[in-house]
């Protein structure tokens, strides 16, 4: 029995002490910059009703949705035949009404329509919450993962994905990931399809596109081959795929090529507004117009943002864009919004790979005080008591064990001092106090050890 | 169409900006008083394996548990004679696997076994995390829902006891909730039901004296009886449950009843030096000795606390106790653990009800930049960067609508401070800075207004 071990479900995680203290430094850093540019937190239900989550990602979405079985007699009003014809389809919408939370954008849709009245636009909210994917795990992906999302909703104004731009940057420089923001407008790419002679491929010819980096143009050709592009087509998009040069050099041969698409010549206006103010307000990323860049996501409707760490093979770290009509699937169109997730996890794996940490940021400025039994306990708590006051953390080994086992308990909880209060120090009234780092010894009364701390 | 409004399940909740910035004082407050006490934050999934969660509540927290519809053909492996006969509960284990978090202490104690070899016992955690039921929602019952639990496990110190009694005064003197604390030892009631002559129905017993706030006495010793309770072990149990007086008083009184007991009376020795101690340090909440505390939970061995709130009537805000085999579930056995969990929805309901925020934890220290347009904007953006490098929040109005609107959303967001920097300032080089609140208005250089605001 002793040697059974419980286990989690695959795809999730624990996180040690010493994890928590790194995701909390990422996740305060990031909500600290939400903050400075006036975002608002929001928070929804873990679960939702399927019918705000299913339709929203896709067939596959559907299948990836964690959804939760009826509580109680979940059978009645179950109809035989969906059991025997093993109907999955029905028989799941008859068995399970609601479902995890897949991501934080549509659970802010509904959110924006159903508070539309408590609302003041334009809206900018942020959320940072796990969400959860039925996905096979592997390295670097998880059933349950947390998204930090900023959306400013109500204003299509470009100087959103200015602000949103230079948040990206600010986190980035915090965090001290060297990083290269990409930028696309979906319109350039309606323009291109347009252009080519197969505007109403769009989606075929982005998904495509989105596997450039992944596979290659040869691969990609033959993807959209497949996907029943004409030759001629094909050949039209190749020197559209091999633009070259730095952001100014993209948009003149953009330009020209996409001069007779009204779209595609208004998406290259667009990026080349929010390219130069953001380099004229100085940006210490790199930011790269790239036309392959689309996401697989469809409900981007103008500017494609992605971010990618300099340093480590990831893939995209944090993603967003621009959509017009994200509350439409609730009732409420019209409302155009722009919106970026920080892909908190595989930010986390970054930090670690590079390792990241600044040290303060793990440093435990503590006290542990030696316990050698009831009657000197009884000061160290009441000193414990005006250290808390003043803001320091302390505690007591709980038991009066040998001094040996207390000291090794700080050395591994990483402990910074030891305090020792004795009979003889209680008869000075001082603490002595010993530094784990430098095994330095000094006796302090109460109020020097306060103010040596508290620096 | 645009006046369908989609909805959330019943039992859970949004959060709105304002709503959040009161939650997460809450929730800050308590864990700034877990830190200062030396506990360190773990996070388990909000998914566990359904064997891990089931059979550990009692059978009406099986019901309750929240179950995840296994992914993929969920029909496969499944006889088709179960659900012919409608057998729920063998059916359900074969369509579900996991379900979701019902507490925060079972997932802890398989967090313990599992990690057994990585964790320095004594073993100080917290852990901040929803957990969710399948409850009928009611008033200030939800069904998805925060506890926040700090445990001590690994130790048979009363001192932890004393430690866990002084950080929840702490945190309720920070958070301005008067309290009472009401303590019990498992060990005295067991003590009770031994010297009435009943020991083997101490369940039966302390389930019914847990009701006597509720219903009454009368209606206890009813219950008791329908338990099958002896005539005469209830009038044996009568003194006990009238004990009256200070706490010194009931233990004199409840020596002398549980002379003959040696659980009874370790009981008493146990709960006598925990309120001897947490009084000699001082407490600003009350602390009552109440033998008719039992809390429904069984596995309790020692002490049992609870927090009741003196100015609302509303129920247990805090609980917890001494379990000496919580982790024997999952295989290890002989640790002794102590805990307590902060019901943070009940203490934001509290909050609420007597409106005990801080004005500053609501304050907007904020500015507007108002948006006159192309030019005016870009040296905004420039002066918003300066601003935010040195910690200030401000943000600009993105579109350049006229200005009744801009400060119309200025003061609905909340915001302190606009701020005006159109063609003459950008001559003079200054900024214009209304504050919202007493309509004043300065011009000030951007180092000025840094200074200003810094403060």
């Amino acid at each position: 029995m002793a040697t059974y071990k419980p286990s989690i479900p695959k795809g999730t995680r624990d996180f040690s002490p010493i994890e928590m203290e790194r995701r909390n430094y990422i996740f305060d850093t990031i909500k600290g910059v939400f903050r400075l540019f006036g975002f608002n937190q929001i928070e929804t239900p873990s679960i939702e009703n399927l019918s705000t989550l299913m339709g929203k990602y896709g067939e596959e979405g559907d299948k990836l949705l964690f959804k939760i079985l009826n509580s109680g007699d979940f059978l009645k009003n179950v109809d035989n035949s969906l059991w025997e014809n093993k109907e999955l389809g029905p028989l799941t919408t008859k068995i399970s009404e609601k479902g995890l939370r897949y991501d934080l954008t549509v659970p802010f849709a509904r959110f924006v329509v159903q508070h539309r009245d408590e609302i003041q636009f334009p809206f900018k909210r942020y959320q940072i919450q796990p969400v959860w994917r039925a996905d096979r795990p592997q390295k670097g992906r998880y059933r349950e993962f947390y998204q930090c999302d900023a959306d400013i909703i109500g204003s299509d104004s470009l100087y959103n994905e200015v602000e949103l731009i230079q948040l990206i940057d600010e986190v980035f420089a915090r965090l001290g990931i060297r990083t290269i923001i990409k930028l696309n407008n979906r319109k350039i790419l309606a323009g291109i399809a347009e252009i080519i002679g197969e505007p109403d491929r769009l989606t075929d010819i982005t998904v495509a596109i989105d596997k450039i980096d992944k596979i290659g143009i040869d691969k990609v050709n033959e993807e959209l081959k497949e996907r029943g592009l004409s030759h001629n087509s094909i050949n039209k998009l190749k020197p559209i795929l091999k633009i070259k040069g730095n952001n100014i050099d993209r948009i003149e041969t953009l330009k020209k090529i996409l001069k007779d698409s009204e779209t595609g010549t208004k998406g290259i206006s667009e990026i080349e507004k929010v390219l130069s103010i953001s380099e004229n307000i100085g940006l210490r990323a790199g930011i790269d117009l790239d036309v392959s860049l689309a996401r697989g996501l469809n409900y981007y409707t103008g500017s494609i943002i992605e971010v990618k760490a300099r340093d480590v093979e990831i893939g995209s770290i944090t993603g967003g864009g621009r959509y017009d009509n994200l509350t439409g699937i609730f009732g409420l169109s019209d409302v155009s919004g722009v919106g970026i997730s920080f892909g908190a996890d595989r930010i986390y794996d970054v930090m670690n790979m590079l390792d990241l940490y600044p040290a303060e940021s793990q440093a435990h400025n503590e006290i542990l005080f030696v316990n050698f039994g009831e009657k000197e306990s009884q000061v160290v708590f009441k000193i414990m008591k005006k250290l808390r006051n003043a803001g320091l953390t302390c505690e007591i080994y709980p038991d009066a064990v040998k001094l040996k086992k207390q000291l090794s308990y700080a050395s591994a909880r990483n402990i910074k001092f030891v305090a020792i209060v004795g009979e003889e120090e209680i008869k000075e009234n001082l603490i002595v106090v010993k530094d784990m780092e430098n095994s330095s010894q000094n006796k302090y009364t109460l109020e020097e050890l306060i103010e040596k701390l508290a620096k």
